[in-house]
């Protein structure tokens, strides 16, 4: 075993551990007891506990977590989803599982990692994940290292502005691709459309009984995957903005590959070819760039975790 | 002395060498003879031999050029401003040189590692400087190393879209960075001024006789040093639109300093505190990032010949 891998959502607390072989074992999940910051450090080092039970003891901890970092990830800075703000979570973490060597990572950029290490680390090394969620998170890998920033802020990739007069982001910014291709987004413009004519969109409409607010992001995958127009209207539409931040990451780090991530990239290949079909129209720079290639993420949930561990192990 | 390095642009041929303490020595530029590829591998192996009769024979060469280059940096796909295409520059370099060890860069990219270089390579390593001449260039560091990209086209930063629906750029694409902030599109902005009332921009006539075609670059930074409003003011927007490209950059990135360069940063701190200005206005993710440091190029046109050089020196 080279290192326990944790990863600590809004709502779930995830753990395994990546073996020696590279790949990464016991995944649990566990729903959150609770958005307390010393009881969700119980709950870490119970975590830890629990592989240390079984296995020889854990060297290394590798923490994945939705929030903002201090420049030396010692500090949660702003985790909005778990209330904490100013958090050191680094050295903590460390005392209460007893152990020297622990790293933390904002999630997404440990899913990248997660997904990078999944494709085998091609060569090329340049390489970003899109997480696809209640916001949209990123990470980029760039000569083959994460990118972390000089504010521990590299791969806010969802706050790309691609229109300065779109509409309002929480952010505090305009049009930005959180705005177009958040899974709450995708869902917002699905809910609209089913209060607007639910004739209009009889599958979306059928999944809910006509009642936008049942409308779930399951409910738009599905209507997507059978080929209603409305829903793929609506992905189209995400795939386009995303295809323009592509278009901006492209011309900073010049990305080989673009993997869809998060919650509403199980609306699955209508989202990929959406994707690749906007790419393809825009204007590349220089004569011989192709367009990135466009992938699914592989290790769905457990991303955060794999990545996490395999940075904790390579960090002793 | 650890390498040599040369800087082909468009007009002219720069070469110096890279000293064991790291400093730059025995500077030089000529005009190019001509566009033709021999004769500029011929120039090239000329200025090498130059160095060589001084010197112990240089171990390295490092060569930073106005083109785009392929992946692998053996071949410039394309070099507008030399009208050459395809060409395998490194290796045939490398033979009219007779060294084995000779690199190719894009000259904003080396341009770019010069000035980190003479930044005393900041431990933060979030590095992005921009050459604002007829086209805006770039180049990036994160973690410490230059970004050159999976299809050797990182740093492409004058190609960021700031307005979807702003004018047409040379790039095939609308409302890039170049379209605002190069030196050519201050300048046509200055030229346009002056031909719509010359009273109103009473400095940057008299500089030009208030013929528009007489007007210079280095005729705007003057009035613009001299504080005339209608130069300050187009020095405001190309500074808005570099702090939009700004913010973009960090995004991805997260760098910690700016760098302008290129013939337009001759306009000096009025271009710096326009850029500073618009960054503080402008609108960060999460709660603690700190704008972006800017400064000017330190080290002129020689930036691309040491950053050539400090590469080609790394390299070996």
């Amino acid at each position: 075993m080279r290192a326990v891998g944790v990863d600590l959502g809004g709502t779930k607390l995830a753990a395994g551990v990546l073996d020696d072989d590279g790949t990464l074992a016991d995944y649990t999940e566990v729903p959150l007891p609770g958005r307390d910051y010393n009881l969700l450090l119980d709950a870490i080092a119970e975590q830890v506990g629990r592989v240390r039970e079984r296995r020889a003891i854990p060297p290394a901890l590798g923490v994945a977590v939705a929030a903002w970092l201090s420049p030396d990830r010692e500090t949660v800075a702003a985790a909005a989803s778990l209330g904490w703000a100013d958090r050191t979570l680094r050295r903590d973490l460390a005392a209460r599982a007893g152990l020297d060597s622990v790293v933390v990572h904002n999630d997404a950029n440990a899913a990248a990692w997660g997904e990078y290490v999944i494709a085998g680390r091609p060569a090329d090394g340049a390489f970003v994940m899109l997480t696809l969620g209640t916001d949209v998170g990123g990470g980029v890998i760039a000569g083959g290292r994460l990118l972390t920033g000089a504010f521990g802020l590299a791969g806010e990739i969802g706050h790309l502005q691609l229109r300065p007069d779109g509409p309002q982001c929480v952010c505090g910014s305009r049009g930005c691709l959180a705005v177009y291709a958040s899974g709450t987004a995708m869902l917002a413009r699905a809910r609209h459309a089913v209060a607007a004519d639910p004739a209009r969109c009889p599958e979306l409409s059928g999944l809910c009984g006509a009642d936008p607010a049942r409308l779930r992001g399951q409910d738009l995958a599905a209507a997507a995957q059978g080929g209603e127009p409305t829903a793929l209207a609506i992905v189209a539409e995400a795939g386009a903005a995303i295809a323009a931040a592509s278009a901006q990451i492209s011309r900073v780090v010049d990305h080989h590959t673009l993997v869809l991530g998060g919650g509403a990239s199980a609306i699955g290949p209508a989202l990929q070819q959406a994707v690749t079909a906007a790419l393809t129209q825009s204007a590349p720079v220089g004569p011989v760039r192709p367009v990135p290639e466009v992938r699914l993420a592989r290790a769905g949930n457990q991303a955060g975790v794999l990545g996490a561990a395999d940075l904790a192990s390579a960090a002793q």
